[in-house]
């Protein structure tokens, strides 16, 4: 009994998992987390009103999900100003990532990203035979000058940015990401992740030409919104290329009680502002606990501070086993030098505490 | 600007549709169904006790679901007498089909099925470039002899029966499948869909060897749980190959509250006992009401009834057409002969009372 036999690439895969959940680290540990500060969740939890929605849509997930998530992609399209036809849907960034690394990239396709940049991207373009080149960070933000020219000298079929930055929470603003698309050499697509673009300044978001081939865009109810566990993000891109996921997605594959409560966080715009307030506050606090500290919070347009510990990326990650030690999850990015940094999510003044408490004794068992 | 270089199979799919829903359809129609009995969907609705769980879940939406699916993949290996390691849950069976045949099937390989089965896995199949083989039904049953013969003959890579058999409802002693297990030829992994099984005589499912790696079965929370719209299937098989979905999967792909209903749902056997006898019952009501009209429903050990129409798949497809002019949503197989049957699931009494009022008016209009 030979069992499976696996295509030559899914055989080349390690079993990579791109992150640990917290859930997985707390059965490790063997006890929760006090503080869950890591993954970049919204601890301010989802609209009054997506929350009553979902509630209410339970009662139906005997039914299929729409496959066309027809209402959610007609509300998307009139708040972007562009077509039902320039929007995809699908199960998380990550989903349609997945979807869109699949129809442009075949085994020994080039592929170019940032090192320290999304390990999700990276996982997809692994998965599917592709060959990453990274570029290094310039300073705490993706390099799009260095990205384009690498782009270029490899033939790449995709490029990501993400604008605000994730794991360094750094952004560009519209004028030089517009540049950048400018930018694009012919035949390659720019992936622009915009999972954290809420909570960035006005004039961090590129206008939406929903006709330009050369970027596709990505956002989320996973973050501003609230609704991580949903499991709803949205591709904004022209339409030939929208419309090319439907030869490949899982086409009832969203949840029914997502696609509600997505729909109603859109409609209540009142709760992602009190939420963006929120995570400004919770920004500085974590910036003041940081100073409190001796650390340096690095500037953030997203709903976590990058702290950079003052060292190298041992150090650091000293601080973090210290930290998880004492019950509070955070993240860092995981590649030189990003790695002097860890990666704090906003949240509400109780979840702080921990942090302003435990932080002190992490560092000094880190340096002990 | 040239955009997108797709792959080379990207390029070559069709932008297909493995079904089209029933709210597209209403789109189209420009008013809703009366009797929405098309997609083996469980009218009878979720458990009370999921419903609940869902909703005090959905407080928690902020939250990433867990990636292992630890909780509900421990409760379905005690339920199975299983490992852990022996379960995969997924996006529904939709979604881990497809990442079953992206880790066997490359370009070219081949993979049998029968004329007329589930098209979603052919879906897949064709997605990741595989080559289908396809063997007819010996009367309203899926073929085992025919379908080991033909992955003998071709090498398949996979052979996939469903038990019982969606569209007609069909369905083997587990003694023939346990026997078609056996016949697997080397090298071929047997796909056993059991998404109806709930619904079946005992004695259909075959015992469970969670290390035979021979055969790979699939089981959801969409249909006898009622709950189709939080995508919630599950694989079951060797743990060598379980473990490989981690090398392609979503991992955080799951929804929270889908979760929280599966496991909550998962613990209330007195619901499943209940629907299964609902269901049950339906089963015969919709049998009357085909004995009414002069037409035959078959056998089923499923949550629908395939009725032949007693001639072509003109006249069926003719009925069809009829039904959903008057409101009513049925579907049928895609495939001769089986399309002289239209497939209708069970429902509570009000909606099988639309489909007795308006089926007579059909069959006239299809004659006529």
């Amino acid at each position: 009994m030979t069992g499976p036999r696996y295509t030559p690439l899914a055989a080349s895969l390690p079993a990579t998992v791109p992150f640990v959940g917290p859930e997985t680290q707390e059965r490790s540990r063997g006890r929760p987390f006090r503080a869950r500060l890591g993954a970049n969740e919204s601890l301010f939890g989802p609209s009054p009103r997506a929350l009553a929605a979902m509630q209410e849509e339970a009662r139906y997930i005997w039914k299929y999900g729409d496959a066309q998530n027809h209402d959610l992609r007609a509300a998307l399209a009139g708040a972007l100003n562009v077509a039902p036809e320039n929007i995809m849907v699908g199960e998380g960034i990550d989903g349609l990532l997945g979807y869109l690394v699949r129809l442009l990239v075949a085994p020994g396709d080039a592929v170019v990203t940032s090192a320290g940049a999304y390990p999700t991207f990276n996982y997809h373009v692994a998965g599917f035979g592709g060959v990453l080149h990274k570029v290094p960070y310039a300073g705490n933000h993706e390099d799009p000058d260095a990205l384009i020219a690498k782009a270029a000298e490899v033939g790449a079929k995709l490029v990501y940015l993400a604008n605000p930055d994730n794991p360094m929470g750094s952004w560009h603003s519209a004028d030089r990401v517009h540049a950048m698309i400018e930018a694009v050499p012919e035949g390659t697509v720019m992936v622009l992740d915009e999972a954290y673009v809420e909570f960035a300044p006005e004039g961090t978001a590129p206008a939406i030409d929903p006709d330009d081939p050369r970027v596709i865009r990505f956002r989320t109810f996973s973050k501003a919104h609230g609704m991580a566990g949903a499991r709803v993000g949205y591709a904004i891109a022209a339409a030939p290329l929208i419309a090319s996921f439907d030869k490949v997605r899982n086409h009832f594959g969203m949840c029914r009680i997502s696609q509600a409560g997505a729909l109603a966080s859109l409609r209540d715009r009142a709760w992602l502002d009190e939420v963006c307030a929120q995570v400004a506050a919770s920004r500085e606090r974590i910036a003041r606990i940081a100073r409190d500290n001796a650390l340096t919070a690095l500037p953030s347009a997203t709903n976590f501070v990058a702290v950079d510990c003052g060292a190298d990326g041992d150090f650091a990650r000293r601080v973090l086993a210290e930290l998880a030690e004492r019950d509070v999850f955070v993240r860092m990015p995981g590649v030189a030098p990003l790695d002097r940094c860890i990666r704090i999510s906003a949240g509400p003044d109780d979840q702080l505490d921990v942090l302003a408490e435990e932080l002190p004794r992490a560092l000094a068992a880190a340096r002990g």
